[in-house]
């Protein structure tokens, strides 16, 4: 019976795959770093001794996955350039996986309340002078009457990654901006349908106002129940009954 | 000079862009759901009008992110199915972000910390008497002498990913995971390095029999203590200075 036993199926790795699996190891080792231009097609068919249809299949899907940018043009300025700017095909690629596994809007929102409960609470700790000066005039900003719904969510975003990058953690950072990046159009959906979408906003700044004053202060425990308080409300009051 | 403000550079959309867009927006309105199938390869040419390189370059790049499976031979059987297996595709993508956009360890420990001391928490006032009995049995399992260092880590990561899914959050799971997945080499080498790796995997035991107990008590304060405290402990004392 025993060799009958421990056998699993054979899956066929096909060609562009192993051309993938190659680039993504250099990533993983360093040997290639984000800046760096990648060899050409034509350079990649004769290293690899594959065809140009398993080369350029690669490398289609490592840009859809937000890794590497391909240059249009011809000569020294064309080609293949890695990219650090993977959080856009994260934020898609997270989308994709929450409508596929059917995961709540709920489970998202508690997600964030986490994430941003322990960024608000580092952030009272690490500030400088500095930090709350740009997160007040991140505030002022959004209080500006003037400012129509992308402006004021894109200030809103980027109020909350301040907090993030302040508390030190780059990657919480970035997985907040998934996070918020996943439900962006349920947001913009929301505020459409506000009567005075410029009211709802204006309460959002108080609560902005009120975290920015608790990190100011050195508060951890404040900034944090204000932090999870101001997601919890909006969701609360705005998204779950809508 | 009105007219010569307000442009933007026009960014060339590819063909096999489209195609991935138009894909990807069936998925988020849910016109396509995990284990549906993909119409083939010679009817997505004919319905959008492109070239068959075009529809397998998307098709491709949507393999990479882990969002269709595509099944060899030929018939009714043939073709991609859309799946809900995407966390390793992140997994996979979250490395590679990690990799490019220089994150330290240390960051993703700590964001790991944020959802496992959260997780603990909640499981602590959701378990039932059968959440406790697949957890004790876990544990049981890890206890045992015989098992090796990956039968060891896969029953490790199922006892984390079974306390995330008794706290009810589909996504804390999932995201769990994929940080886990993101460390799985650093952890296997680390294990290699050490003198006894099963002393080390017993004191693991230990600890997560305690946080198992503190769920069992349904204290979520004390759970979450235990949790945050497994893993600083075993990131500083056996990865931050080797």
């Amino acid at each position: 019976m025993s060799a009958r036993v421990g056998w699993e199926p054979v899956r066929r790795v096909r060609t562009h795959e192993q051309v993938l699996a190659q680039i993504e190891q250099k990533i993983f080792d360093g040997t290639l770093r984000a800046g760096e231009k990648l060899p050409s097609e034509r350079e990649l068919v004769m290293m690899l001794g594959v065809s140009r249809t398993s080369v350029r299949e690669a490398l289609r899907a490592l840009e859809a996955m937000g890794i590497i940018e391909s240059r249009t043009g011809s000569g020294q300025s064309s080609g293949s350039v890695v990219t650090d700017k993977s959080t856009p095909a994260l934020t898609n690629l997270l989308r994709l996986h929450i409508a596929l596994a059917n995961i709540k809007l709920a489970d998202l929102v508690e997600t964030r309340v986490q994430l941003e409960r322990s960024a608000a609470s580092a952030a009272a700790a690490a500030r400088t002078e500095d930090d709350l000066r740009r997160l007040s005039s991140l505030v002022e900003s959004m209080r500006a009457a003037d400012s129509d719904y992308p402006e004021f969510n894109e200030l809103d975003t980027e109020f909350h990654l301040t907090i993030a990058r302040v508390s030190g953690n780059a990657l919480a950072a970035d997985l907040m901006q998934v996070l918020r990046g996943a439900v962006e159009r349920e947001m913009a959906e929301a505020f459409a349908g506000f009567d005075d979408w410029r009211a709802v906003a204006n309460s959002l700044v108080d609560e902005h106002e009120a975290i920015l004053h608790a990190i100011g202060k050195g508060d951890g425990q404040a900034a944090a129940e204000l932090a999870a308080a101001h997601i919890v409300r909006f969701y609360q009051d705005r998204i779950a009954n809508s």
